[in-house]
């Protein structure tokens, strides 16, 4: 099979068909309809086997996770999903393997009603997926980094640290619990993109980022961007039973603040639109929690709730 | 310096500035103004090394065509650029081979009016470049590669063959004289995408594709995709004075029908269509021949002027 055939055998005839794709896969390039008056988001990720995942990490759970983080990235700036471009390098053909990493691919495309519209298959030595995903937000609504306001209050969805965890039990460092195991492999290798959350903050948050580097990074980013500073209490960082069990609480906080991939949002919220944010909530799955304010005075204060200092780092992934 | 700060000082601060860019570098995603009542033409395009340049290319060279390659597939749909998005892989950091690449692709990318929205920076053993570019069309002109009709004439633009005969060049399989070997590797190192060649051909020309993959491979998807054949006469391939004066012509028509890399356009025309053809390229320099015309019966007949058939390949390179 050559390129052309695999790219009609496996993904040309996938997924769902949006009414504002006019030319999907097949041309020189996608034909889309964008929606009247709204802006677009435009993102793009790569990943590369060996170091954004382990070698040994499943083609389904590859194909899920490319797009996931790429998802992740639209949900931060409160964007709706539409239309995504899809580019691999492989070692080799392997029609098993481009099977299951399109269940994979396919399953979280078709739950956020997005549509694979193009893209590359190409040969070399290491396997890397790049996604391009693209959706659409209403005009001037979208959350940036750079807005938070001192006395914001700042929230992160869902736990922080499961990923990290995860990933130590998949390199063997770690031994936990069946049960714990389980539940931490799903959130290093499918993590769910807070699409919904996403949206509903429009109007609300005054920033937010996706948690891909450590709470402690990419926090860091928003409060670079927007020339604030942060109190964050570090017992306040919500935790997994997982991670509670697993590990104790001094390292769960370590994990909680450098580990990367856990894919949750952090936000920021003017001080008077908490009972607007439980109401926008009251009816999605998702847990949040407050875990410190915005100040006026730059650098990142991370201290207990009793007011003692911590003192551990809370620097996070980088590449170079 | 990790890849914040690479980001930040050769990538963010470059280029031009489009109107229609919201929020650029440095966000979860990029936000962009689509201009109303258009359509998108979104395409992306991975380039390896050693796979689709060899090893020895320059930095500038690979910033180049990596921008090149994916303006050519807009151009194949007759859109005018507007917003890229950058993703490179790279085995270490070398700041003087960045900021050639830098060099190479902001040189493109402002003379097109292309603004760099967004993108990765990722660490790989094998330097992998992905640029996805986007850009728009009039409502429901875009250059598919489905509408070719039978007794349309095909034309390509420039001349075929000088990239293959470039590559060998490069290997050290072919020693050509100076001139020819500087017009060769600008031919393979720097190919000229044909934007305003593709803007023309709106509401002439019935399809189009971009020669990547060689001549007969590239027209062979028109065919397969318009449902149609076609007689192309193989002398009357373009062919460039380095190309003629360096093989026989059979040689040089086998590089013309198979070599790829060319990105030149393969466009098909009503035949009552030639004078607004050669009125609407009146005032571009971009040549254009006439090679052959569409035929109902499926197949790729190659031959001869005189009649005479062609007998060697049309096959152009594939991946697997």
């Amino acid at each position: 099979m050559n390129e052309f055939t695999l790219i009609k055998k496996f993904f040309a005839a996938q997924g769902l068909q949006r009414d504002d794709v006019n030319c999907g896969i097949g041309d020189d390039a996608a034909i889309l309809t964008p929606p009247p008056g709204h802006q677009l988001a435009m993102t793009t990720d790569t990943l590369v086997s060996g170091v954004h995942f382990p070698t040994t990490t499943s083609a389904y759970d590859i194909g899920y996770k490319s797009l996931a983080v790429n998802l992740s990235d639209l949900a931060a700036m409160g964007a709706t999903p539409a239309w995504v471009l899809l580019s691999i390098t492989l070692p080799k053909v392997d029609q098993q393997w481009i099977e299951a990493f399109c269940d994979g691919f396919f399953t979280l495309a078709n739950r956020y009603q997005t549509q694979l519209v193009g893209g590359d298959l190409t040969h070399a030595d290491q396997l890397s997926i790049t996604v391009q995903a693209t959706g659409w937000l209403p005009q001037q609504q979208a959350l940036l980094r750079s807005q938070a306001k001192t006395n914001d209050l700042i929230y992160v969805s869902g736990t922080l640290g499961d990923a990290a965890l995860g990933l130590t039990v998949v390199q063997n460092k770690q031994t936990l619990s069946s049960a714990a195991t389980d539940e931490i492999l799903i959130k290093l290798n499918r993590p769910e993109p807070r699409v919904s959350l996403g949206q509903r903050l429009l109007n609300i948050a005054t920033a937010a980022i996706d948690v891909s580097d450590g709470l402690g990074a990419d926090l860091g980013h928003i409060l670079e961007e927007s020339n604030k500073g942060a109190i964050v209490y570090v017992d306040r960082l919500p935790l997994s039973p997982s991670v509670k069990e697993s590990l104790t609480p001094e390292e769960a906080i370590h994990l909680a603040l450098t580990g990367g991939d856990d894919y949750e949002l952090c936000f920021t919220i003017p001080p008077n639109k908490q009972a607007d944010l439980e109401q926008q909530l009251a009816d999605i799955d998702c847990a949040h929690t407050c875990i410190g304010v915005i100040t006026e005075k730059s650098g990142l204060d991370l201290q207990y709730q009793n007011g003692n200092p911590y003192h551990g780092t809370a620097l996070g992934y980088r590449h170079f």
